[in-house]
């Protein structure tokens, strides 16, 4: 039973739907408008009393919204698994566990379930299996993560993806600034996610602070007229020089 | 006639085999050896006296032996260009110009130069027109960037590309010290490089300092064990927060 009936839900059911050896038996929603895409595909329902008998029960709804499903849904006699990163594993119900796909999702965007990794707890181990089961059957990258280890995960990407969008941001200000069309970089960008995630980004890093090329450096610096944006230079440039020098 | 005979050079030259608007009548290289590859292919030389006449001398060397090449073949009466992002325009020779290649080669990697940038730039604006028949033999992305514009963009790619990289490193060391396997975040990687590039990166920001969430923030500072990693957390939520609450 899938509980939920956003852009998570949605995908899930979708992936679940091209593999045999899962059957969503009821999608459940609070908003019946919102199930209507399911109706015609699976017996839908509004009210968590309705809810038929399952081995999985999967919460895959907004993180603050969790703890108020599993709540309800805690006596059945199943395993009760919510989707999102942020939030930990309930002991509230006798067993349960975690099913997070560690990606973004947009509604209309077509997904490819395959590659995208899926981070797997649970209380007691006999429940890793069902879940490991349930995960291999619509993605090539399923991972036994802790909930201390997913905290972690959260902090790291934070830093691989919210931050690193925030300098593309920034290369993008600087591009308008100067009549260049961002497009020019697009190439560069990916490949070099490409690099960092085919290969480790430390042994690609490439760039004037790697050279500790001060020349450069201090070129670039008399370029950058936003404080904000110097600060950041200066002090990305010095931890990239610390940590390629200490390795050294 | 190409001068150069290596990773740029390689993969220009492979890229000029493969279109019949161009045709390569011969390529230079100070050293025999590296030039080896070339011989069944076109006519080589190690000596720029013996430099055949063509339309274009395209220079694609290592940056700082540009000059050197230029002062050599100044006096041709002919279309002087180098590769180099980081060297100006020459004005030593009399027709002279920038075909600069925006992207990272790699030795043997295989490349698709038609979704390569190629920045251009001329002295006259009649040789323009040569270098850009050029640059659409060869890739679908041509550009016309001034020496001006092409420091900024080199700024622009060292916040996009290197920096995000470091970032990139930074993500792989906290999961290293937490046993997670790195390739856990690569398709979240790659999804918000190909995201930032196909939308624009500022309306596709996510995360806590995006949502000003200082309960998430507070506890990721309290996570982080390492000095500079504490400083460039707070800086980037700092920046993300103070530009997208200006946007607002």
């Amino acid at each position: 039973v899938l509980l939920g009936a956003g852009n998570v839900a949605t995908h899930l059911f979708r992936a679940f739907s091209e593999t045999e050896k899962v059957e969503v038996v009821q999608v459940y929603n609070r908003s019946k408008t919102t199930l209507k895409p399911f109706e015609t595909l699976v017996e839908t329902t509004t009210s968590i009393e309705d809810l038929v008998e399952a081995e999985v029960y999967l919460i895959a709804v907004k993180d603050d919204a969790v703890e108020e499903i599993v709540d309800q849904v805690k006596n059945k006699n199943a395993l009760i698994v919510h989707t999102s990163g942020s939030v930990p594993l309930f002991s509230s119900a006798k067993r349960n566990g975690v099913f997070y796909p560690l990606q973004t999702f947009s509604k209309n965007a077509e997904v490819n379930f395959k590659e995208i990794p899926i981070c797997l707890e649970t209380s007691a181990e006999e429940d890793f299996v069902i879940l490991k089961n349930l995960a291999e059957s619509i993605s090539e990258k399923v991972f036994s993560i802790s909930s201390e280890q997913r905290k972690k995960l959260h902090l790291a990407a934070v830093f691989a993806c919210n931050f690193t969008n925030h300098l593309y941001t920034i290369a993008e200000t600087i591009c308008q600034e100067n009549q260049v069309p961002f497009e020019v970089l697009s190439a560069l960008i990916k490949v070099t996610a490409q690099k960092a995630t085919l290969y480790s980004p430390k042994e690609v890093q490439t760039g004037p602070a790697l050279r500790n090329d001060q020349k450069t450096i201090q070129q670039h610096l008399e370029q950058i007229t936003d404080a904000d944006e110097t600060k950041i230079y200066k002090l990305l440039t010095q931890s990239i020089i610390d940590y390629h020098g200490k390795k050294l």
